[in-house]
């Protein structure tokens, strides 16, 4: 009998109806002969609500004491979904976290799942019961219960699909999978029909907020397919899998953008071995993640570095980032929030050389300045100002022609050989 | 070091300044050189909320899930509890049910506590910690999230104190302690200083909803003794203790009032041994609690019995009543919801024949018929008219004396002989 784990996210199941209609989409797929084990969100804005009572009480709530409230969210709608589904003649049972054996380490507020020990989950599914596990949530080495950080449900699911061995690991969302550029600002994005582990990664990383990084690379390391889909409709979305000789082989699979971030310049540093630790060694020591980072040619013996790190840590790093400044003898620092990073993402970029070369003319030809550039064997991100980071998205999903390929690579999945004619221009 | 648990109620954590003010006490408790465990219900009507969802989903929501539900209410109370405090300077920890070793029967939804596994309270309690535990819920001997019914919170408090085999259990609450009667029927009512357990029984099982039933049996059969009072105000409450030679010997502690209850009668029932046993066993069966059995003198062979049962019960009880009735031969089955009972509750009522006497005067004078008459060794309950409740509470307290008693009583706790005028009355 085949296995399916399914994940449904806050949106599916923000009230008593949706909920409903989630039981119901449940139970055709339990009617239709899968085992169901169902990862499921808190709903709607409980999270946030729970959130925002902590901080009623504490501007910087105890760890321990946040993942314990936050925890309660998703037993809210488990138990619900549960009831949901027993309300229409089937059997089911939801488990916390902990009761699913979702075993992570101690790091309360983004804790990693180290075992999954499944026996309460597996004996229900093979006594015939659908079973719905609180996603986000774990039991930690200590015994307390932990969260695993924003969009932990993610993860919950892909590891249960793991340790079961499921047949597929569907992920339920607002959005109907995985697109060439974030729809609101690329109204003629289209809808991909599988990316690359790979690539999800890059797109993950560079700001798609489709699916979280840590989920992708466990999917990744455990060889888990997912596919990401809507819970309204009964489309298809986009499958997210190792990459395959039967798979099509877009040069491109989309563009993503984030504007969570900002812009630090350290001026006139020595050039001389051992600086560029010396400036970042506090920063990590702080769990400051720094990306993107850029040195310039040096000049009479000095070089400017920039980096990008996360808004919310720009407080945080100041401080060091000005005491380190003066310790290697730099000649300042300075911090610029309204930076966007506009990314291009695909696995066949690795044979395309001029992929690069093509963003820059488009960025270039619609006037936009570039100010940090950064490439992987798949992606190429550039720094741009934020107000301009919409434009950007559009112009390269102009010149890359993502609207017409993904459409030609989802009626002909395998030939996707010259689509790019943008490509033949790049040098 | 003196060990003391203390219980706060919904109202008293109703919203986060609430939730800040019960921490500061906490904190006092502690700081004047005591280990604290606290016992938290859900904030204000938190459990009400998700009993709506629920019924949203399901019109009798199954009860393992329910109880997973509504478990969810305490981890987000005694979680923001355990922040306050840490943010007023002290160490704090919160315990789930489970975590704190409340280990019940299998019955969700009024599950019982059949062992406390206090290992990790008592652990964080000589670590020097303050403790929460989450009121209301356990876990089953089948590892299953359990509640302990309204009132919960009490018995959890209760049996905590008796595990830890703590020096007080403290029960904080919305209203001061417990009262000769009702305070918004009988406005001159007073506070009681001390009652015996089995008064303490007797009230709550005759509709006194300061403490609930299943919590005092509990303090009675581990000796811990209970101090209920106020979360608002620091003045004392009423102690529930053993009656011993030094408390005071008052004859009546007080008036209770039920109104939750309905009348029903079988009419012309053959008077043949075994009858009784046939109309009862199948209600027993159910799970109907059924109270106040009453039959009348036998006529011509045939006699009428009464007794009152749970309105909420009386759908349930109905079809079994008619197929009861019909197969014994009865004349018929008449039920009425507009009743109410009222109780009064005092120890010295054994050695003080007179005391239903006088309460039957009492309703005779104020025209107030009685339905039905109860009475155990320190209780006498009457069934009367819903629409005359008020008034026989307020006729019977007057005839007692209770607010000069209950004054008189706690200016002079030893000598309470003679207080009682009414009583000479009495035949």
């Amino acid at each position: 009998m085949a296995l399916i784990v399914q994940k449904y996210g806050g949106t599916s199941v923000g009230d008593p109806d949706r909920i409903k209609s989630v039981a119901a989409r449940i139970v055709a797929a339990a009617e239709s002969g899968q085992q169901v084990c169902v990862v499921v969100s808190a709903m709607g804005q409980t999270t946030d609500q729970l959130v925002d009572m902590a901080a009623q009480i504490s501007p910087a709530p105890y760890a321990r004491e946040l993942d314990m409230l936050l925890s309660a969210g998703e037993r809210i709608s488990m138990a619900l979904l549960s009831m949901a589904i027993i309300e229409l003649g089937r059997e089911a049972i939801s488990f916390t976290g902990s009761q699913a054996g979702i075993v992570t380490d101690t790091t309360h507020g983004k804790a990693r799942i180290v075992e999954v020990r499944a026996r309460r989950v597996i004996e229900a599914l093979e006594a015939g019961k659908i079973v719905i596990v609180a996603g986000f949530q774990g039991v930690s080495t200590a015994l307390d219960v932990t969260t695993l950080g924003r969009g932990g449900s993610d993860t919950t699911a892909v590891a249960l699909a793991a340790a079961l061995k499921a047949d597929a690991c569907e992920i339920y969302t607002d959005v109907s999978g995985v697109y060439t550029a974030d729809p609101r600002i690329v109204p003629e994005a289209t809808k991909l029909h599988a990316v690359t582990y790979e690539e999800m990664l890059e797109l993950s990383a560079s700001g798609a907020k489709v699916l979280m990084l840590r989920s992708v690379e466990y999917a990744r390391n455990y060889g888990v397919t997912i596919h990401v889909r809507s819970s309204f409709t009964d489309e298809k979305g986009t499958w997210i899998k190792k990459e395959d000789e039967r798979m099509e082989q877009a040069i491109i699979s989309g563009i993503a953008h984030d504007t969570s971030e900002a812009k630090v310049t350290v001026l006139g540093v020595p050039d001389r071995p051992g600086v560029a630790a010396r400036v970042f060694r506090p920063l990590a020591d702080e769990g400051v993640n720094v990306d993107m980072i850029v040195q310039n040619a040096s000049s009479d013996g000095r070089t400017d570095i920039f980096f990008t790190l996360p808004k919310e840590d720009l407080r945080r790093a100041e401080p060091i980032l000005q005491k380190v400044s003066s310790e290697v003898g730099a000649e300042g620092v300075s911090t610029d929030p309204d930076i966007a990073k506009v990314s291009l993402v695909g696995a066949g970029m690795k044979t395309h050389p001029g992929v690069a070369a093509s963003m820059f003319d488009a960025l270039a030809d619609a006037g936009i300045n570039i100010e940090i550039i950064s490439t992987s064997s798949i992606r190429v991100s550039c720094v741009v100002r934020a107000s301009e980071v919409a434009k950007a998205v559009q112009v390269i999903h102009d010149k890359f022609e993502l609207s017409t390929a993904a459409i030609r690579r989802e009626m002909h999945p395998v030939t996707a050989t010259g689509e790019f004619e943008a490509l033949k221009d790049a040098p």
